[in-house]
């Protein structure tokens, strides 16, 4: 049904904004011939500034063999622009009328074996997919800002999409130089914006209590969780934090101060299953990675973070 | 009252766990002189193992002149470990009445000019200082794990805490090389554990309700936020996401969204005065770096952040 992700070497992008244009970037400078359509000419200054801006960082990440810039066709007809297209990423406007005659237009455009993933936030493809005739391959595909540069892409199916879809999207994804997330279920907020979503309110809070300035809150995050949260998610930070006995003690130990007021958001019921969940959760992530080879990695990952941190910043 | 801290050369740490062991290693390698005490002499190899895993890091990291492991004096003498000290970093059990008979102890024995500083991440220092007979001078001094590596001192007072030790505290955890954060209000789990706590309260609700594994959280932390928390925290990182309109774009326009479930956390009510608290907050913050400057230093920083942590993997 769906081509071997593989043999994919154009695909279509659509939208203007930061998002759009960071795909376009990030398709080019992973060797992809890219159409970008544009709603409308005069966006095409504006989406070129972007370009190029990502294009200086692109580079110096390294780009693939071929890849180039002379590769990018601009169009501002959405008929043409899907003419070739193999893969579309659809960065449009994030409103649900839009999409949603947007994607009604798409299915009826695009052969049924070209996937078509969005890059929406806050949408659900059940609803986006409403009105779309050929909604089976309709994904989400969503991004992290600057999508240029971060490797994450959550991706999940709505009610009316094949499984086989969101498989091919999670290959396909991963052959153009992303880190896929394929979810669990269909959810507001997605996983990576939730645990954001959480901390931000968390902020807003604190700053709206007068317990801490938005200076305060950054100054904490960049010196304090960030640099680890690189190495390693939240976690295996704390399985490997808590020794050999990792995820098991932390819940053991520190599960009742689930229950103290460290922050707005009530934690959920500590059961065996949730506990379970948890720690067998972690022991497959270290796999045979003992707790003394994985702090050594973690470490070796945080000095060299803060030493290209501190090689950028004294240029 | 209190020395200038410029002049101070000797420390003594209390604890011999992970948080003693890595603050002892962290001021060794600021090239300070230092006593650690510890509760009884078997500790000693595991402390030490602690200190050897530490100092390949700091290594890396660049020591300060005369920085060496020969400065380090392990006693075993609570008494005998406190002679010399011109600033005491104590990690010991996080239980409120062990932390109260050590420092009504501590009270006595040091001169009252001797800044104290509390690793505690959970007791409150008012809770700590009750018993203490000379508590003007304890501070929390909390920092985040692994204390050797991450930067980040969350510093605040007790009831009982002169403002000058609070602010002694601040210059001299910066001239020892950490980014010392001067907290507002004495809050339960400070700064940073409030915002991390909220994101892992709601990481254990979603593998509770099977949206997500462990191993999904850390994927997408580590690939999303992660990376560009090292260069920009939130607040920061929405204003600059947000283009020229910063974090008045930002609430203005994503301010409804504060009401959609993407966390179980409810959000503060958007008042005029938090978004200015907000909007001033992140101006200050960016002072005369514009838009385009800010997003340029970002993508540099992240860029860095990724090859380096591409480097240490590929060895």
């Amino acid at each position: 049904m769906y081509p071997d992700p593989k043999t994919v070497t154009r695909v279509t992008s659509l939208g203007a904004g930061p998002i759009g244009g960071g795909w376009t970037a990030h398709f080019l400078a992973r060797g992809f011939d890219v159409t970008a359509y544009l709603h409308d000419e005069a966006e095409t200054p504006a989406f070129m500034s972007i370009l190029n801006t990502a294009w200086r960082s692109l580079t110096e990440l390294g780009l693939a063999p071929g890849a180039s810039l002379d590769r990018l066709r601009i169009v501002t007809d959405l008929e043409a622009s899907l003419e070739v297209a193999e893969f579309v990423q659809e960065s449009g406007p994030e409103r649900l009328d839009v999409k949603q005659a947007l994607y009604a237009k798409l299915g009826a455009i695009l052969p049924p074996s070209v996937i078509i993933g969005s890059s929406t936030s806050g949408l659900m493809m059940s609803d986006i997919q409403a009105d779309c005739m050929t909604p089976e391959r309709t994904v989400i595909g969503h991004p992290f800002n600057p999508p240029y540069l971060l490797p994450l892409v959550e991706i999940v199916g709505g009610k009316k999409t094949a499984p086989e879809a969101v498989a091919w999207a999670g290959e396909f994804y991963k052959i153009a130089g992303k880190a896929p997330l394929l979810m669990k279920k269909e959810i507001p907020g997605f996983v990576a914006t939730r645990l954001q979503e959480a901390l931000w309110r968390e902020a807003l809070h604190m700053v709206a209590n007068g317990e801490a300035t938005p200076e305060d809150i950054d100054i904490a995050l960049m010196n304090g969780p960030a640099p680890r949260m690189v190495s390693q998610g939240q976690c295996m930070a704390f399985h490997v934090a808590c020794g050999e006995g990792g995820m098991a003690t932390n819940l053991d130990q520190f599960g009742p101060s689930l229950k103290l007021p460290w922050t707005r958001l009530e934690a959920p019921e500590l059961t065996q299953e949730l506990r379970d969940r948890m720690v067998d959760g972690c022991n497959a992530v270290a796999g045979d990675n003992n707790f003394e080879e994985m702090v050594v990695q973690r470490d070796r990952e945080i000095v060299g973070v803060l030493n290209a941190l501190r090689q950028v910043r004294s240029k």
